[in-house]
């Protein structure tokens, strides 16, 4: 047996028991007659003592020889530490070391395996074994399972239940790029690594399932932005039956309870708020409500006084920074700077300042008079002491601009605590969006989404206006998850892949199987997908969600730990019936 | 709202209560004057009914336009049936129907969703979402979720953490074919899917996580079976800082505990075998022990009679069928019929009656006498009444042969009861095993396998003969699981990779970062991998695995329902550097 205790248990209560422990070693501070070791593992850390006095001559050589993230296992003695360390479970004992035994050894690890470490992100990501040993990195894959057990447990209460759908599915160009398979079995032939379990989970609907979930991995190859992953997981459902009203109640209460669990307080009903409001207020169809900061639309207050900027903008916007009344030349040069980066791509911004003894004064100054400045001012809703700034141009941009405006200015000014939670529903998304490239629709959310009964009417004369029952949940201003009611009607559907320029062939070859099964009795249908890496990372108090995978692939979409993707055996390609082409 | 109850739910306590209820016409019985309908939906059947006297002339109508499988609301009072049928729980009451939504027409579905289906294989999987519908399919995709719970829940308590491993990693000719993925952002280059995650988890090991487990697909491009599936599902484990029996214990527990959430029978200490024990007893590593007819062998009473077959054998081999004695000429033909098949591939089959007067008679009566046969019966320890059957060859074959004949007549007499579980681990299995094909020794588990410490010497001189500490978990006489103490020390794993023909540079670009990892403090780590597919239909009472996953494959690899594998457009091949070569 390796241990009879981990690393993290032992306290007074075992005092004088004799003990096997195993694990790493941390830490050695060897004082000649004296050696401590810190012993570690999965579960803590346990002082080891050897002592001159009391153990062996043997004993102490053998000590001497042992280094960092040595594999140690001991025999040894529970006893009370004479200098407590209060801050860890097992800080009130150390263990007077018998016997010791060299389980393994180790080269000097190529970064420290502390909480801080002195490796970079490429370092840790090629010894990523080694990585996983420190504490941050650990502690976010365990608290990840974690919340997995509590998503399953909580679905299975409510009767869902989980289906694994198949990994080798059939291409589809719509949507992102898939990753393909070649078939050996079926030469020339190719599967594809599902984007999501869309068309499956509908397909078990059919099948009466009526509650199914699946944690699955999904997979896109594109062309990886910082945090984006070839493959990710998600919590996917689907329900029959039911309306969306009976979709955002269950997946709420999913959310309340993990939010539950993770802080101790109590979420009730979460805010709804429909696209077009969220647009009109934050700019954002993903708006962080942590903070106000809302949108003040000014067209009717600053239009017709000779500033050529605001009269020839389409929307003139602005939001008041409470309590920034004060900032200087140079921080609000700073936020000019940022906000004419091509990122944002801003042209300029107009402030208003609401001095704290009444006055107001702006960079428009010339333009607008005291009495205007006040009008705007009222407007805002600002009192004396905040920084009002606006921004104007067309409509979209303005919109857009100003909302990464109010985000940066809610990280400066530590508005946005990742240990406070505000979760929000934003629904009724436009069905689709004018793609100019291609000249079409393409639906925003994907072609299996049901628009509004009421808004029916509107497909064939508007049919950018035509709303969807369609919902995302968003929390501290990330998309968590999204989904929508489904078609279930196979004529509606096969109209909309007509709409959406499918020819009737395209529309049959990709889809045919899922417009087959609707003519057996499609249930109505409605679904939700989360996106389980961030939505732990976020509920963790992070964003970033590469530390929540255990082994994540760079921007390349590289494996850096295990060198792939790689080359392939001639006689593989053969099988496969491939030939690799270099391009010229 | 779609229903206020499902159909599985509303007894006599419901009894005057107005609900709404939605689901499938099962079945129509039209009086004229009165219609019955069974909804269905998952959770049940719910007799509706419609009636001249209490209905109105419209919803009379409106109920003769229904067919089978359409998807019907309705609202209706719980009333008590005057029929009652004690088989469902729902049995005591009907709804007097009041209104009645058609949801979604069904065309007729292409085989009856009955329990007893008129539907071949290949049209139920064509259509397997409405096979799904069925109660056999529906309940197995249930049943295979509630234990895929358990054993989550259970290794959890146990402080397993489910770490998910990547599912694009890198190709490693060893074992099985991978299915590989071109990666488009490394052109040129695959990632390969994992046939399963053990480089991963062992590197998880080596990373601190100390229990990791996962329920996790895994792929293999193998020529298909029946009953095997290019992609599958693993219960994967991992554990550091622990011995054999530590593992054995575990997942001892999670068999039991599986295995009494089923039967309800308490299961203690499974038995334990070693692979010489089981490949004497039964010729076979994987034996079913819910019935004996254990292996005899012969040779020192058969031997120097003048029966040449008998004395040229290396082998004379037999098993004893009790009361089996008054087996026909006919009967007894059949089983030799049945061995000399080429499955099997038996030249002849020895038979001895012990005849219930006590007298002994054989199909070698010329070369044995009475007294002969009274001592081979007495190693038998057969009873009057009783058939022995012997076999004889070369050692091995005569084995294999006499252990299918074994398996075979278990089927036949009924000695293997699917409801009833013999569960058994096979241990010290061989560690290499000779492939005369490449003339070298193969790793019969994989090469990460640990020998036992005590052969360790046998490497050199015999390798053949070196025990490893491997195991298999065997129900029924099916492998479901199996793993190993593994390799930690880094020296040694290159020597084992020496030993199995890898040469330095193949061993360091196809496993290099495993051996590196080792040199970093790896502890003493086993694991073990489960079957999910299989041990769920076996739990389940069933042997064939395909009804246990919701969307399986054919034998050629196909997706009948999506059609997939299919071709990929040229863009998609260009944008992969890819071309097919049409095999000349």
């Amino acid at each position: 047996m390796f241990r009879t205790h981990t690393n993290g248990e032992l306290t007074l209560e075992n005092l004088n028991e004799e003990v096997t422990l195993s694990g790493w070693v941390q830490t050695i501070r060897d004082k000649g007659f004296m050696v401590w070791i810190d012993l570690r593992d999965r579960y803590g850390l346990t002082q080891l003592v050897f002592d001159q006095e009391r153990s062996s001559e043997n004993l102490m050589a053998e000590v001497k020889n042992l280094g960092r993230e040595f594999v140690i296992q001991i025999k040894g003695t529970v006893i009370e530490r004479a200098s407590k360390n209060p801050k860890i479970l097992t800080g009130e004992i150390e263990i007077l070391v018998k016997d010791l035994s060299l389980l393994n050894a180790s080269e000097l690890p190529p970064f420290t395996i502390e909480d801080q470490t002195d490796g970079g992100e490429e370092l840790r990501m090629k010894y990523r074994y080694l990585d996983i040993r420190r504490n941050p990195v650990k502690n976010k894959l365990i608290f990840r399972h974690k919340m997995a057990q509590k998503v399953r447990n909580y679905l299975t209460e409510k009767e869902f239940i989980e289906v694994e759908t198949p990994v080798l599915i059939k291409s589809t160009p719509e949507g992102a790029r898939d990753f393909v398979v070649p078939s050996r079995m079926n030469p020339g032939q190719f599967y594809a690594l599902p984007q999501s379990p869309q068309t499956f989970k509908q397909l078990l609907m059919v099948g009466g399932m009526d509650r199914y979930f699946q944690i699955v991995k999904c997979f896109r190859d594109e062309d990886l932005r910082a945090d984006r992953q070839p493959e990710f997981t998600q919590i996917d459902c689907e329900l029959a039956f039911v309306e969306q009203q009976d979709v955002l109640e269950i997946f709420e209460g999913l959310t309340a309870k993990l939010l539950e669990d993770v802080t101790g307080n109590v979420y009730g009903e979460f805010p709804r708020m429909t696209y077009q409001e969220a647009m009109t207020r934050y700019g954002n169809d993903k708006p962080d409500i942590r903070f106000a900061m809302e949108f003040v639309e000014l067209n009717e207050l600053v239009k017709g006084k000779d500033f050529k900027i605001f009269d020839d903008a389409s929307l003139v916007v602005g939001i008041n920074v409470e309590g920034c009344a004060d900032y200087t030349r140079k921080q609000i040069d700073a936020l000019v700077d940022w906000i004419k980066r091509p990122q944002v791509g801003a042209s300029g911004l107009v402030w208003i300042k609401y001095q704290a003894d009444g006055t107001l004064s702006s960079s428009v100054n010339k333009f607008y008079s005291e009495a205007d400045l006040q009008l705007i001012a009222k407007k805002f809703e600002a009192k004396p002491g905040d920084l009002m700034l606006i921004l104007s141009g067309e409509e979209q941009k303005a919109r857009t601009q100003l909302s990464a405006l109010r985000m940066e200015l809610g990280n400066q000014l530590g508005l946005r605590n990742p240990n406070e939670f505000a979760p929000l529903w934003v629904v009724d998304f436009p069905l689709l969006e004018w793609d100019p490239e291609s000249n079409r629709y393409h639906a925003m959310h994907h072609p299996f989404t049901s628009p509004k009964p009421e808004d029916i009417g509107l497909l064939e004369t508007s049919p950018g206006e035509v709303r969807a029952n369609a919902y995302d949940l968003i929390l501290n201003g990330n998309e968590i998850g999204g989904g929508s009611v489904r078609i279930h009607d196979q004529k509606f559907q096969s109209k909309m892949f007509d709409l959406l320029g499918f020819t009737k062939e395209e529309a049959q070859s990709q889809f045919g199987f899922l417009m087959d099964a609707f003519k057996y009795g499609a249930p109505p249908h409605a679904g939700l997908a989360l996106g389980f890496d961030r939505l732990v990372a976020i509920l963790d108090g992070n964003e970033v969600i590469r530390d929540y995978i255990a082994f994540p692939k760079n921007n390349a979409g590289r494996d850096v730990m295990i060198d792939a993707p790689s080359s392939v055996s001639e006689l593989q390609l053969d099988e496969l019936q491939l030939k690799i082409v270099e391009k010229a």
